[in-house]
């Protein structure tokens, strides 16, 4: 069940980078939702390598086709199957990753829980097997228009390495982040990180960054107390993007140096909605959003495949070095703003179903 | 399922703080592992209140009585049920929370959800909750012993507010942590914490901070790809505890200013055993273990409850003042710690009887 | 997650005979609907052994406490656990079976899986595990009263051995059931079947039969297409409870001898309903509740502990031979027909959450 | 979560009977199990129409793609998705089921349910959905053979309406069974099944019947206490198959005539192996397995779709009739007898990875 995410809007994702193709089935959609395959490809675009000059120049077009649960333009409350077939195969461009484990990648981790591995470009540890999220998520986000009408997701790269952007997440807009390749909503600071990520490409290395989101429009009351908290489950959902190692809720580590009384958000009334004056919190008390916007961010590392000759073992144990090859993301950050969305869109859809099973 | 954790080591937990009392349900338990009430009374008391002076004065004997699944001292298989009778019942020091809502409390998000709520303590969310997590987890301490004896996971108080404590992962032991009362690695910085959390009580305030942890000699290959990665896991495992803010696993936060070539683990045969000379990945790569020491922190707001008079709104959602009552901790993090550990040791106990299912 | 039952509705039992008892957390209940201990000992009177002359003489009171997820007579969404103590402690009556295996029990069956058995009164095999299940179906009950009134589950006792009952599922009455010790809808036949039972107990033996039952204003629409379809979670409910060997909906086994020209329910109009003329569906199709009463039969076999010497075989594998020993029921299915009415209702009121959350 | 099956090795069956195609998604299966698509296709082949003159005259060839899960030959322990593209669309021979509800077919509850349905064919209540399951459990047997060989699933046609064959369990082949179009263990009576089925068939009418199946070699000990016994997942796995309307285990509801003295399977020592000189348990005990042949029986009610006029009520709610079109199986039974044992291994391949998490 390790590819599986929700309780009630589950996920199964499939398929490895290289191989017949990735994809996604969702069971547990509700009937009579509008979904076209279109609606699929704007995300789907969004993730796809080979977009701007900042990402990969590996070109794939990620083309998804709706296998099943959809009828006229309506879902059937069916399982709804998604396909995106593998195309850019190049073995051969992985055959020394057959033998030698690249450094921080999950090579030796997966034979080592499994004996086996498809040595094909990380198999399925490559970030391709997001595609299935992200399709899956652009399921979810019509759902929840179609549930809960306001709720609205956005993304945006909030530092590269020290590179730092201002966004205000009460008024950023998704027109704003996209107007940038690098996918901040702060256009000085894009112009920054853009020149940071050439420079450390065109040294062969590579670099990580924070990435910042907001929940606008989310009503009091979703997520659950106790271990399906609305910020646990966007935690868990973070942490299984590819390349992640941290998550931070409201205030995050940082508020861990303030005093309680400095910290606490007071409530007050604004007209007949319960408002706080501020949102340490981070729009969740005790698991469950109380209406204020929801805010995180998360922590990417450096793309660990970079173009130097590194130190590592091989399959048969040996002492040997490795030089990264391929096409790669010299920053992960740009392709990574739609799927924190989508990781989102994802969690907010389950427990959104959750809580009209259990309190409307 | 909101009180569920765990695919084959399943918890269920269940109680308020004021009510017939808390506990769990443990539903995978293997058979034929040792187990007594007293396995369970160990760490329940590193838990309790009322255990030294920088916690709460309430004092709670929390007294676990196993009502299921064990025979002449041996688990058969069976759910293990633990009941923690509720003794402590002072309803009065509550009435006013019955009207106005605690400010970063779960008190509006609760009734914006469920339209009713036991005001008596917290009901659900109180941290009494955690006397269920912290039963079960011993008992998970006993399986992990039992199936794969070495795996031994340690947490303590890295820093109160900005008092930090230096701490050797690999080296540190329960012993000195448990040497001083905030249960930290570090007996100097331990005074200077104690200190800090003295003072600060001393103005009815309160305090947060971090907790970091360390699982030592877990095998490689534990952890799953995808979604239920380790440290996706963990970090809703963390996230679900009352009170926390963020997770970070090995380089977190701090390792998104570092460059690939930086940040890399780089494999080297040591003997037989594969090993990296770095651990910035914190002992996970690709969501599996790959046999170093896993690594990671967790950041605790600064307790919600203080002792001054604070502006906030009543039920009837009129603009009103609220001032703390009751005996609270003015800093969480000395009880927080074998909480953070027991949480580690459920996620672990669940992905070891996994891993035995699939890949044994 | 053997002694879970339910998706969204979600109960797990535990307890053996003898220990600390035994119970069941619900977790899934909604929050705000009226709940007692008084709701639940109704049923759980009926379900107890003592209670007239064709039940075993054992006579447990099987008093309910309700120890967490309730506050001033509601539930509070949070988890209701219910724990009913073990009283009847008589270790020395079953100490022959910690050596003999019992012919058609679980002794044999679970010391093969486990490696260890609870062999005081068949550990948790024994009947007394149903006391959590008919616990969380009253609440289930009140539930399903909530959500959607107007459905009411009514079974009897259908056949004893080849005694049969004459009952109109469409107008018996719970009245007429509970008038008769043996719980059938048919007075005249109660007569016989109490006879039948006395005859078989006397001559130290056992018998068994089936139960009927009958789901009246279930709405059209619950259940799911595909595995979870209403009758195959039935069936599940059915097969789980001691002693049962066949399950049979609407037409059954019956049903193949008859063409489909024969077997289809034609629809009709009436009124503004849509009915149809003959109900060999049962009033499932497709996985579907259609509105029409929903019908099922469940066989019970006689019951295995009897009072004459068996052949068998010992722990130690050697041929021995055991004689029944204790109180029991001559004839289970008095004491059962609360069980399948409590099954019932678990399923129905999980389906009843699930298509809440999908498709209202 | 409607269109899932099992614990640990979960399938997620997806597609209707007329879109892009059939498949599923299997989720939970061990590593380095050798697997390729023809070794789902022997099953495939046995499932699908058009095979002999007793079914359908549809021909579908039903060829099956491993898309992911798989590498060189070898299961990789990811998911394992397989599609199924769907071929002969022929929507016009549907067009008038848009507007009626065909009789004992799941059209109308469909609708109540999700207030839309895709009516070409059934859609996802169309058999052509067991395809999923029939690939699912090819590679559900592979495991099983992998993990405990020995284990042999076998069904056939016991009865078709009232002819009966007469079949050993224990000694039947498959090669006897494939040896008949009918697909019995039982030459003689397939002759007689095979003319009433061309009888039935020349008249536009339709005919049922029941499949017996049986596990050998299955070891003692797999199952679970409580709700997931082994009859209990038994039961529901068959209910899921389309028109099934009982299920029986051993002794089944004939064992209902039988006093206990008659009725209980005594032990002995056959050498160092635990036997029962009867085995009306039908090879479990309590839930579980022990060591005798697993034996049941399954009832399937006469097709629903027959050549002659039907009353029935249209969508809008008006009293109408219907004749049957298309071309149908007069008697699903010999397409069924693979399912049926699919469906077995499925279940049986779950159980054995649970007793291996846990009891091993």
């Amino acid at each position: 069940m390790s590819s599986q995410l929700g309780q009630l809007f589950r996920i199964s994702t499939f398929g490895e980078s290289h191989g017949g193709g990735v994809g996604v089935v969702i069971d547990g959609c509700p009937p009579r939702i509008p979904l076209t395959e279109a609606d699929l490809q704007i995300d789907l675009d969004r993730r796809r390598p080979g977009q701007s000059e900042v990402t990969t120049p590996r070109n794939e077009a990620d083309q998804a086709e709706i296998l099943s649960g959809t009828f006229e333009g309506l879902t059937l409350g069916a399982p709804i199957a998604i396909l995106v077939r593998n195309k850019d195969h190049r073995p051969e461009a992985y055959s020394e990753m057959a033998e030698k484990y690249r450094p921080s990648h999950a090579d030796y981790s997966y034979d080592a829980k499994f004996g086996i591995r498809n040595w094909q470009g990380g198999g399925r540890s490559s970030a391709r097997e997001t595609i299935g999220r992200v399709a899956a998520a652009a399921v979810a986000k019509r759902v929840i228009n179609h549930l809960c009408p306001g709720i609205e997701t956005l993304a945006w790269v909030k530092t590269v390495q020290d590179v730092s952007a201002e966004v205000d997440p009460l008024t950023v807009t998704s027109e704003t982040i996209e107007s940038n390749i690098v996918r901040t909503g702060d256009p000085e600071a894009a112009e920054r990180m853009i020149e940071r990520i050439k420079e450390i490409r065109s040294q062969g290395n590579s670099v990580g960054g924070t990435i910042e989101a907001v929940v606008r429009g989310c009503p009091p009351g979703l997520g659950e107390p106790v271990f399906d908290r609305l910020e646990a489950d966007l935690a868990k959902a973070m942490l299984s993007i590819p390349a992640t190692k941290g998550f931070e809720v409201g205030s995050g580590f940082g508020g861990t140096l303030l005093t309680g009384a400095e910290h606490n958000d007071h409530f007050y009334m604004d007209g007949e909605t319960v408002r706080t004056k501020t949102n340490r919190s981070g729009g969740v008390q005790g698991g469950i959003s109380n209406g204020e916007p929801i805010l995180f961010r998360v922590a990417f590392k450096p793309t660990a495949t970079i173009m130097s000759s590194q130190v590592t073992v091989s399959k048969d144990k040996e002492d040997t070095e490795l030089k990264g090859r391929g096409r790669h993301d010299a920053c992960v950050l740009p392709r990574a703003v739609p799927i924190v969305e989508a990781m989102t869109n994802l969690i907010l859809c389950d427990h959104l179903l959750r809580h009209r099973a259990f309190c409307d």
